[in-house]
Order: C-alpha cells, then structure tokens, then sequence
C-alpha cells in the first residue's frame, strides 16, 4: 500500500521511525514535510499528487469526514498529576470548576476530576461546539467544551501544555482561568490575556478604519475552507462601497500577503487563531469576521449621523 | 468565468487592479496568495480547490504544459539600455560575449545585441535546455543559455535585476560574468561567487560525511516534481547500508523539516535553487543530487579501501 504519514510539528521527529515500521510491513511510505497545524489541516492534496492509498494522521482526532481513505492516529500523553496537588492551594476560593484538556490528555480526565472532587469540588466537563470530538477537549477553533459552561462554573482548569489550547478557552469566556502545565510542573492563572486581547482588537479596528481594499482569507485546508462566508463578506465590504478580493491559499505566507502592498487589510475566515497568534507578522491589519462587521457598522452608523446633521 | 489569478511576488502588488477588471468583464476572480517561485510553480491544487475553470499566471512563460486550462500572461519591462554604454569600459579585453536576462527583458535582447555590435564586440546568444522558452532566456533551472555557449565565448553579459538569475549561470560557467543592472544603473562581476560555492559544497559534504539518515525533498509543484528521481536516491541511500524517507510538500517550511530531528542530512530534488540559496536556513546539510553522489561515492571508495587494507 502506498502510505502518506502526517505528523503535527512536535511529532515530526518520530516520523523516520514509523515510516521504517511501515515499510518493513511491505508498504512504500512517505512523509509530509509541511507544516501540520490539526486535523483540520489534512495533507490531501500531497497524498492525491503522489497517488497515494491512505493517509495516516497523526496526533489529532477525526475534525471532518473526508472523501478519501485517513487513519487517525491519536496520540496519548500520560502527564504526571502531580502538579495537581499543588494547584489546590491556588483554587482555594472556588467550589465549582469547568475542566477543559486537549486531545493528549482527554484519557486523563477522569482522574483529574476524582482528584478535585476528593479535595471537595465540583467539577464540570463540558461539550465542544462540533469540532472537537470529547467532551471536555478543547481545539484552536472550538472552546466550546469551557464556553458552554461559562455561566455554570466558578473558575476554568485547563490541564496541559503549552498556552495556544487555553488561550482560546480564555478569550471565549469571563471566568478565573488557570493553566496547569503537567511538563513544567507550574501552573499559571492567564485572566490578564484577555484585556489584553480586547485592546489588540480595539487597535486594529482604529489601524483598519480607514481601508478601502480589503483581502479577505479562505484556506483550502480541507477544514478550515469557507468560501461562503468569505463571498458574504465580500458582498457586504462592496456594499459599503469599498474594494475587497478572495485571497486563496493552503497555509498562508506572511511574506506573501505583505507583497500584496494595494491591500489595506485583511479579514481572516481561515483558523480563527491566525488573527489572535499571528497577526504581527503582517504589516496590515488582520480582522476576524466580527471584527469586520463592527468595523462596517460603525463606518455605516458614522455615514448616517453625518447625514441627519446635513 | 471562475478564474484564479497567481503573481509572483515582486508582481502581487498589481493584483488586486487586475481583479477588478476582469471582475467587470463579468468574471468570479479569486486571487492566490501563496508564495510563487516561477511558472513550475502553478497554483493548481487551489485553482482546483475552488473549482476554478481558469488559472492566469503572470510574469512567466509556459515551463510544461499541464492538464488544466492556464493562461500565461508574461510581463515585460522596457528597462533603460543607459548602464550598457558605461559597461563598455569593463569589457574592453573580451572581444566575443555570451549574452543572457530574463524574459522580462526578451524582448530587449536584440536592441543589447546590436549595441555591443557598434562597439566591435561579437555577441552570442545561446539556446536555453528546455525549461527555459526563448533564447538567451535563464531561469533558476534552465541556465542552458549560458552553459552551451561557455566554450566559445570569453566572457558573459547578464542584463536584468537581483542576483537570483545571473548566479545559477555564474555556477554552471567558467568565463568572466558581468551583471547589468538596468533598474539600479549598476553593473558588477560575479566571479567571485564560483568560489564561495564551491567552499559551500565542501563544507556540506563534511558536515553530511557522517549521516546515516537521508530526508529526500520531493516538491509537488507540477513543474518540480521527481518522484522518479528520488526513489532512484533512496534505493542508492540504502544500498549503502544507511536509511532514506522521501519527504513531499508544496513549498518546503524549514521549519517544519528542521522540526524532523531524525534526519542527520537533507537532499533536493525540487528547485536546484534550494540548496544554493536556502541551505542556511536549515540546521542540517542539504545536498543536490549530485553532491550526495559524491558523498556515497567516497564512502564507497573509503570502504573499499579498508577492506583492501584489513
């Protein structure tokens, strides 16, 4: 069988390894060498170019059935919890918790909850928005696991590495939020990442409000592809009488689209995270598409009260 | 009509104008806003991704016709002939000149041809291998213009800007090279740069000398792929006793290869500029096919002489 692997960028320096294992099964393998930011981001059109059979997909649970033969290969990390007992100190003065992890750890939930609920808390595990395949997993464009729970918990404990998963169940939601980082065995409370974010959008909406060309993204990433909401856009940006064009690529380059020097800004519909992570790797500004819309609302409220006072 | 429309990147600036017209011709126009290298590079997994029925492609001739409907839209420019009369002082001593640019300036050869012609010189213009369209044309792999007519010339005149086309036919001649650059008004030799990459080479080989696992870069782009040629390498690899993956991407992120800690040595089959103008940004060695050649060559001989020995 001919096999494509795909490794997200922390599992890439296992894929030698496992393609030898493969091979010496009697198949021809073959590694993808781009970028693998989920499995929204499955590497269909290399597996197509080359002809392959299959492609195995490491690391990331199903996102979207795809017309093509995948194997997901999930990829479990049993973290130490000993930094739970010293998270314990720092949730004193919370009685209800909301309980969020990534697809790495999900498997260790369930303890996770018997430890806080020995120490007398009530934990809950909410539902992802659809993305997101368990309960309680969190993805860079579904937080629905904490947002959905918002309301019902007294504070947020997301349990694992790295600051890319909570950060997005943090800006989607207004309770404490604590980070429990099981590798470095510290945790870190992230609340202040959200006023942050507020006033990064306050300057881009102030950079944008003057654009009259605007570039609006569409990744053809198999998961991250909506060229209907990008024509949506488009239609509404002409509406006001302003310029915009569907700018289309996989992964996009930063390089790329600053050389597209007559755009005066951007409007993300690919992964939401492009306009919260990376947005200071262009020289114009990046808007998500709510971004957009109060920026149009608030030129069309402009354009009307300076015509009641004409 | 649904079209995609791909620039190069010193072009992407104008793209957003040209949209708009077509759009007024009663076209859906989309843009790509991936990096673009050269017409080997067509944008035709996007172009198919959106159910494009027609891929414009602008500032390159046609590299290998394809099995989609593409539209080649060159772009020349009308650069001054101004620095030609101040570079007659530097080529005093040549009487016979190997003449080459890029199709941006094609079509300016013969008026560059006629000039030296009243200055006494005998000018030639050689035929490019196959990749490259016109005579006298270069590319960044498809130096033939320059390379056939090495022997009969003793020195070349390069007209055009940047180094990026000039310095593939630097590497693949020997005579005296000069660069004209027509936008900056300057001109400079290049000969010295014969030597910096033949240091570079030796120094690849060295740092490769010890590696025991090869990644082979295949790239999907129509007009870079050599499957054919890289599992020729792998099996080459393997039989002398060390291992080999074929890695497949797009555009090569070196980030995601320098994230494939197994790999103790890279080699291209994709753009041979890679491995000349790129192999810094990679933390380890990167070889063209012929320098891994040379590597397994010498390895070979070195066994061979041990057993000799013991």
């Amino acid at each position: 069988m001919k096999i494509l692997l795909q490794f997200p960028e922390g599992l890439k320096q296992y894929a030698l390894e496992y393609a030898k294992k493969l091979e010496k099964e009697g198949n021809e393998v073959f590694i993808s060498a781009s970028p693998t930011f989920g499995a929204c981001d499955l590497a269909l059109d290399e597996a197509r170019s080359i002809g392959a059979d299959k492609l195995i997909h490491f690391g990331h649970a199903e996102f979207k059935h795809v017309d093509f033969n995948v194997e997901y290969v999930e990829y479990r990390i049993d973290a130490s919890l000993d930094a739970l007992e010293k998270s314990i100190g720092e949730l004193e003065q919370y009685k209800r918790i909301g309980l969020v992890t990534t697809v790495q750890h999900i498997h260790q939930l369930g303890k996770i909850k018997e430890f806080y609920e020995k120490h007398g808390k009530e934990v809950l595990i909410g539902k992802p928005y659809g993305f997101a395949k368990y309960n309680g997993q969190i993805l860079g464009c579904d937080v629905g696991s904490a947002a959905t729970i918002n309301n019902d918990v007294e504070c947020f404990v997301y349990f694992g590495g790295g600051l890319f998963h909570p950060l997005g169940a943090v800006y989607a939601t207004t309770k404490p939020f604590l980070a429990i980082d099981p590798f470095a065995g510290k945790w870190l409370w992230l609340d202040t990442y959200r006023e942050k974010r507020k006033e990064e959008e306050k300057r881009v909406l102030v950079r944008a409000s003057d654009a009259k060309r605007f570039g609006i993204l569409v990744s053809t990433k198999i998961g991250q592809y909506n060229m209907e909401l990008a024509k949506l856009l488009k239609s509404r940006i002409e509406k006001e009488g302003l310029e915009a064009a569907i700018l289309v690529a996989n992964t996009f380059d930063f390089d790329s689209l600053n050389n597209m020097m007559e755009i005066d800004a951007f409007v993300n519909t690919a992964c939401p995270r492009i306009a919260t992570d990376d947005y200071e790797r262009l020289r114009k500004p990046l808007l998500s598409p709510d971004l957009l819309m109060e920026l149009l609302k608030s030129k069309e409220e402009a354009k009307r009260s300076s015509q009641s006072q004409s």
